[in-house]
């Protein structure tokens, strides 16, 4: 389908402002879902003038973890574009991954005669993992040719990247966990699962080795346990596909990371809502598409904080007039995937969007919340369609046949 | 899927008709869309018995042309079953197009010195194009064992069939456009895009010497450029996917043209709505699937004419008792794309579909609008399901497994 796009893409001046409230939508507690009880009065007067629909990001009842669910957004097939583990791990951890770059997800482990003892080394502090791995990138920082970059996480959790010099081939990251997912256990040795994945392997190997070297005498964080082994996908680059040039504001360092994967940029900035949209006025002229990422709609949703996740909906209810000042031709409101209060999860259910423009018929929806969005014009329909969508109402793509 | 159909098919003697309002979907203008303020209550009162919905002819947000609109109609994946430019060219100034041909787009140019001074040779009148178009015809009709063909369109459009004495191999039309695109530059060479192509491509370079010698001597119109080299695809045929014996009724050469491609029977008639009602009841015995084209609702809408694409709307309405009086198993009224007022272009919007058949639900809309129909039992759907929808109403459809 992205091929069938770029070839109808035609360029013009028109601004498109995705804005990402991540884990939108919601289940009813007391008979009302997180949206039914925020107040909102500009996003509500909205949704009457806009399309609406809700939009399923990878498959009826199957719940999203944010990489499918943004990846969907921006118009890839999240089922043909899996991103690593890893790799998401390290985004996540501010890294900046390279095509050269071998991504793994790592646990301090409790190691005792050989055997795991605690897999997560009685997830130790953050602060007392993060000195470890500070300890560690000063030690090792090479093995042969290879940058070894370490990143700290929460708690017993970090982040290691093998950077090479030149990109690897398709396939060499394919190495198994070394993590048996048991207490009283062996950890599990490197097992390359092709031979492209040898080389890697190898290099694997001198880490765990070396590491171990330097960990052995800490009561528990004595060991490591690495999964997710992954390599930055050769994902199409957004500008490319669909002739817009993009700007991700993002607080949050995955999201950020995921934008970059896909060759957006993404400075680091900080702060509130209120912050990201002073960055989009200042930067409203620089690009041709913007996407908005809300965080903590979805942390207080994970918290099971239903009045949390509904307050930070009103929130972003104040600021949507700034943001329809700026009068872009394409305006889309919606989520990655839904985050009932009541799940404390993310979720499988549709998610709410609406899509101002010029275009649409409109006097569908009295409101933005599941139950209206269901009755608009856009049905409910595959998350990943979004993007032409998007492109039609900016007058970017040409007829298709004559 | 159609590989599907073809083996439930069962044969009967039900009637189906589909009725193409061209561009029927809209946008509304002061709050209302054409279908909305179009006075058209027999049309209304047969959508409250139907079951309704809206179609997405090729994709979410992608604008379809004609040929893809129709051919999703008729049940053929349109992404699948490209139709070249050249053989919509050919088959809209009403060339009978056989499986030996190739079709191209041709414009007369102003050339002066080698270089493309006007792409549109000063856009010349119709008449005076046509003249050329003759003039060349009656001094070539024939290179090698080639037969040439051209048609003359309007102001400095024609097209130019090559008839060969056999079939082509697939391929044989992937031949670059010589048309550069813009003034100040030459011509581009004929440049066959791969082997299969070299033969159609030294006959079209004979073909551009000779005309250029015919015409050097004309002001403007002293050059020609060729775009769309095409081939009649080997698109499989209605009847024998459906087993429908299949009558054309339009009165526009290319939705004929589109028709026979995949072996309708498509008779030259002319007129308006009524003189095609008039061949419908006039043929009715003699085929089982009827489509009945309509076209002036999409020539107001591309018009930007808002109240005649309505009154159009209403002047079908006049005629529909007259179709509801063969009691057709199955009607079925829609439209092959939207053609918004508002755009004064075809668009991506879902299409108002209303199906009659004694096999709905019915009751679910209050009249044949956009938003009625979102209500609608059939829901959006991709159109290319609607044949087989067509099919299981009038009975022709075997239950698919045990």
């Amino acid at each position: 389908m992205q091929k069938l796009i770029k070839e109808l893409i035609q360029k013009n001046n028109s601004k498109i402002i995705l804005v990402i409230l991540d884990g939108l939508g919601g289940l009813p507690i007391e008979g009302k879902t997180e949206l039914e009880v925020a107040d909102k009065p500009n996003i509500d007067s909205l949704a009457k003038k806009s399309a609406c629909g809700l939009h399923i990001p990878v498959a009826m009842g199957v719940t999203p973890g944010s990489g499918p669910g943004h990846l969907s957004l921006f118009g890839y097939d999240p089922i043909e574009w899996q991103i690593g583990r890893g790799v998401l791990e390290a985004l996540g951890l501010g890294i900046e991954l390279k095509k050269t770059d071998v991504a793994i997800r790592a646990n301090y482990a409790t190691m005792e005669n050989g055997i795991v003892k605690d897999r997560r080394a009685g997830r130790i502090p953050t602060e007392e993992s993060r000195k470890i791995t500070e300890m560690l990138q000063k030690k090792i920082n090479r093995i042969d040719n290879v940058d070894v970059i370490l990143a700290p996480g929460m708690e017993h959790r970090f982040a290691i990247v093998l950077r090479f010099p030149k990109p690897l081939p398709s396939g060499s990251a394919s190495i198994r966990d070394t993590d048996p997912q048991k207490e009283g256990k062996p950890p599990l040795s490197v097992l390359p699962e092709n031979s492209s994945a040898r080389k890697v392997a190898k290099v694997v190997e001198k880490l765990i080795k070396l590491i171990s070297e330097n960990i052995k005498g800490q009561e528990k964080a004595n060991f490591i346990l690495l999964r997710g082994f992954s390599q930055v996908p050769d994902i199409p680059c957004f500008e490319e596909v669909y002739g817009l040039s993009a700007l991700c504001i993002a607080t949050y360092p995955m999201y950020r990371g995921l934008a970059k994967l896909i060759g957006m940029d993404a400075p680091p900035i900080s702060g509130e809502t209120n912050e990201e949209i002073e960055f989009l006025k200042r930067n409203y002229e620089r690009y041709d598409f913007f996407f908005l990422h809300i965080k903590k709609v979805d942390s207080y949703g994970e918290d099971g904080n239903f009045m949390g996740k509904a307050s930070k909906i009103s929130e972003f209810d104040k600021v949507l007039p700034d943001i329809l000042n700026l009068n872009p031709a394409v305006l889309i409101i919606t989520g990655d995937h839904s985050t009932p209060s009541l799940l404390k999860s993310h979720s499988w259910h549709p998610v709410p969007v609406l899509l101002k423009s010029p275009y649409v018929l409109g006097n569908t929806c009295n409101a933005f919340t599941e139950k209206e969005c269901l009755k608009g014009e856009l049905g409910i329909f595959p998350t990943v369609n979004l993007m032409t969508l998007a492109l039609a109402n900016s007058s970017r793509l040409k007829k298709f046949g004559a």
